[in-house]
């Protein structure tokens, strides 16, 4: 599961100057940064809502999957800007002290 | 780097039920899921302006900082439902055909 | 000029249960609470994007017309729920102290 | 209660360059326009919570009183870029042919 980011982000670089004809992550990089940051709001409202629903509800696919596209759109805006989820998560490990001697170990290979 | 989620889980559980007068983390779901939620909000929004900033600016540092917050805050909303970034890896896996054989290989483990 | 909203409410309420088919308005309302909030949030995001942008290119065109869809959609929500503006101006003028001896005059009429 | 808007506005731009530490609308004008833009979106996440937990509960107070805060907050971002409701309730009354005889004349004075 650890890799999922890291290989979602391959798809994103390999995608990024794709035909915008053919792949929704071309086309949001050729529509621009507006676009992009328009699909992370949205998505984050329809997160909220989900989360609302799901605490009423108990049923959570709504939210995993809002939540999910937040990701997702978060990560094309990160590519769109010459970022990656690396330098969210060194960010995030920081913050925590997560860097021990075994992220150490893992970041020397 | 590729740990730093599932690490951050273990640190996000281990909080929630930590005294909300030491732990921020625990503050935030003695507060509830309307708070959580508008943190999730706020953040998103600090994340938009920080990314508009970062395209004309060129400094990355808010945009990475602003992210990260994002995605914290969006992991404290799953913990408190009773989720976990698993479950919103494995929809983004699901989506892009993520899941080879060196990823269930790795799940055996 | 200060009769809009009221002018637009009534609008809004005979719209409310025209044929969804034909009206925007009425096909957000068979939509429900969550489509209507979706909206309120897109508008939002899409204002901010348009005031980050009119500070930099001082064309206030876009600014002006998400600002009038925020405003529309919360107006819709508003209704959708069974309240107008008018209850939201009156929250207004209570904090700012603005209902005069001229406002008091204005509500007799 | 068709003025508040109005009067709203006089106060808003009375209070623009007020002193920073004793006026809320001076110290949010101060602080420029990404804070103004935060509480806007702040404001509209609230909003939106607020909807969601009326239709639960059927209290409207706190969505009366977040739409209030929303606005308040937008009124704000136009002040600072130099525009005002007018604008907003001009695009609106256009775009619902609101402008009868009436408004005409309400304009001409």
């Amino acid at each position: 599961m650890t890799d999922v980011l890291a290989r979602l982000h391959e798809v994103l670089e390999a995608r990024k100057h794709a035909d915008p004809e053919s792949s929704y992550v071309a086309s949001l990089h050729a529509k621009g940064l507006n676009k992009i940051l328009e699909k992370v709001g949205e998505e984050s409202v329809e997160t909220l809502l989900a989360a609302k629903d799901a605490e009423v509800s108990g049923d959570h696919t709504d939210l995993i999957y809002e939540t999910a596209d937040l990701w997702f759109h978060s990560l094309v805006m990160l590519s769109h800007l010459g970022e990656s989820h690396e330098a969210v998560l060194a960010e995030l490990a920081r913050r925590f002290d997560l860097s021990g001697l075994e992220e150490k170990a893992s970041r020397s290979t």
